[in-house]
């Protein structure tokens, strides 16, 4: 990776919002910038260097990991520690950017604490998640190896799929092979929602049965050398119906609606609205109750939002989710997620599986 | 879960501490106080009553779980509802107390826009925290069931420990049984380090192969019913050596006399105390780099801190981890965990595993 030139970018964006240095203590954001992929630790970027601080438990993990930095091991606090060295660094009245969707009021307080009034704590914009909104090539590499990881994960899980099996035993047996072939692990807690619990957008697996003639959403993804995949395929278990299958092809419609939309200089809303508006003619619009989908990269939610009224010009490189999906409470729900990527001339579906209904 | 008792125990935390509402927003402090596992929402807990907030995602999942309070699913920002909703209940001067480590700068910013000058926002104290510090005794139940199940794992991961095993198919295979057994995963990712990465102190297990003459240090535990279990067990893989022998037997002594420490009235930091003076007196003690232990029980690190000169006093129902380690750069670790409950008489070790070194 080249942590070099990320780090580069980020200046040219603090010299422009007029920021002398920026605490970046948001994990995902420090292992795009410099490596480290620890649980504790703040990057300070300044005009000409950075500087990594963490604790005596990562002090051999950060050396080993962390580029195109210094590393500071604290010994007491590491705030304090990072605050001191801010004060002595900076002789002058200075800027000091921090991260305010990722630093809680405590660590801001106690920061603030050691500082002297010259230097003025202010929340940056935004800027690296901007920055990682666009994946560069060896990012692409590494999300389509995720991806394809997820799809065959599911492959082999659909064999296993019947009614009787346990949705926790479905999802055992994937995440085993995820950790078989390498991944570090799940991208978020799978889901595999069978009958009623299918109406559940968030469904995580269960001990229940998989029950005969209903719907059976699954939602996963991994996490293979730092990138995420995310991708839901929802399933049918037993006899279907002609209206649970109107439903199914509605979802699917208008899944490719918005995947249709996606190219270069599109907002991220009309992404959105394509998705919404085959819906609303479908009069399943009311059902269709959480946003199209969002970015995905070293985390797997992250900007931009694919969400109705979002003002995020889409750009190549981007990697969204588009999984438009219906919710009829106490009933069943169908959801179908693919991952895509914004590309110069439109887009490309990254996700492999085909989203023909599969009824088992 | 008696929720109603642990809410009603909470707002006499409130009116000591003069506050008219407090903003739940650390999601572990919402499940305790009111059931619901979802990954999105606030509680407001005031004098006479507390409401969940959450959006359109947890509807139905809210009205499945949450206990002891009304439910408000926000078609809008769930901030801006909740600031909106207090505002309209509250027409005199309130004092609203927040989670200053469990809200960003950003959360508690917005939520200040919407608040009058009447409604002042302020760092509430860890009362929850307190509170969750000691166990109840259907949480004991629960806990001890997932340290069994985390033993388990560890008596079936042994047999397959052997040089030229892959660490990451150790922690695979302990996962998929965990799963298997009905844990919802494991309360942090696997810890299999073996060879010179056993100096680490937190090791994920990578690809890399477990070497013969060396230590293994397995640290892991699973979440079961909410509740986490955390444990240690270091193994010695081939041809072992009289100075790693004493090592073992350093760590195992400090552990011990930790362990024997550990009783009502006695401060956390004195556990700690008792840990470092056995491998202070080994010539070890600067090799013990991190602190004794930690609570335990909805998240896998909670108060009390078990560390040097912390002033927690010990209360019956707490229960901790001790897990004194050594670690040498480049050469290799040792650590032994148990959890371990606070008694009425002193203690009891849940963890059942031997602590025998193990030479495989």
């Amino acid at each position: 990776m080249n942590f070099m030139e990320r780090q580069r970018k980020l200046r040219a964006g603090l010299t422009k919002s007029r920021l002398d240095w920026l605490v970046v203590s948001h994990l995902p954001n420090i292992h795009y910038l410099c490596g480290f992929t620890g649980s504790a630790g703040f990057l300070v970027v300044g005009e000409s260097r950075s500087i990594f601080f963490s604790d005596s438990r990562y002090d051999t993990q950060a050396r080993e990991e962390v580029k195109g930095g210094r590393i500071v091991i604290a010994r007491t606090s590491v705030l304090q520690v990072l605050g001191e060295w801010i004060r002595k660094q900076s002789p002058g009245r200075s800027r000091i950017g921090i991260e305010a969707d990722h630093m809680t009021v405590a660590e801001r307080r106690r920061l603030a604490d050691i500082l002297p009034s010259r230097l003025k704590l202010t929340d940056a914009p935004p800027l690296i998640e901007r920055q990682r909104m666009v994946k560069d090539f060896e990012e692409l590499e590494l999300i389509r190896n995720a991806v394809n990881l997820g799809a065959d994960l599911f492959e082999q899980a659909v064999k296993g799929m019947r009614s009787g099996v346990l949705e926790s035993e479905v999802a055992a047996e994937m995440e085993y092979a995820a950790r078989r072939a390498g991944a570090e692990g799940m991208s978020f807690p799978t889901i595999i929602a069978s009958g009623e619990r299918s109406a559940l957008p968030h469904g995580r697996a269960t001990s229940n049965p998989v029950r005969a003639n209903g719907f059976v959403v699954c939602d996963f993804g991994v996490i293979l050398a730092g990138y995420c995949s995310d991708q839901t395929r929802t399933v049918w278990v037993g006899e279907i119906s002609a209206e649970a299958r109107r439903a199914y092809d509605a979802v699917r419609e208008a899944q490719q609606a918005a995947i249709e939309a996606v190219r270069p200089g599109v907002s991220a809303g009309a992404v959105d609205n394509a998705a919404r508006t085959v819906l609303r003619k479908a009069k399943l619009g009311r059902y269709f109750t959480h946003s199209t989908g969002h970015g995905v990269g070293l985390e797997v939610h992250e900007p931009p939002r694919v969400a109705s009224g979002q003002q995020d010009l889409l750009e190549p490189g981007m990697v969204l989710t588009v999984e438009p999906g219906i919710y009829l409470p106490g009933q069943w729900g169908v959801r179908i997620e693919d991952m895509v990527l914004v590309t110069k001339s439109g887009h490309q579906v990254l996700t492999p599986t085909s989203k023909d209904l599969l009824v088992v």
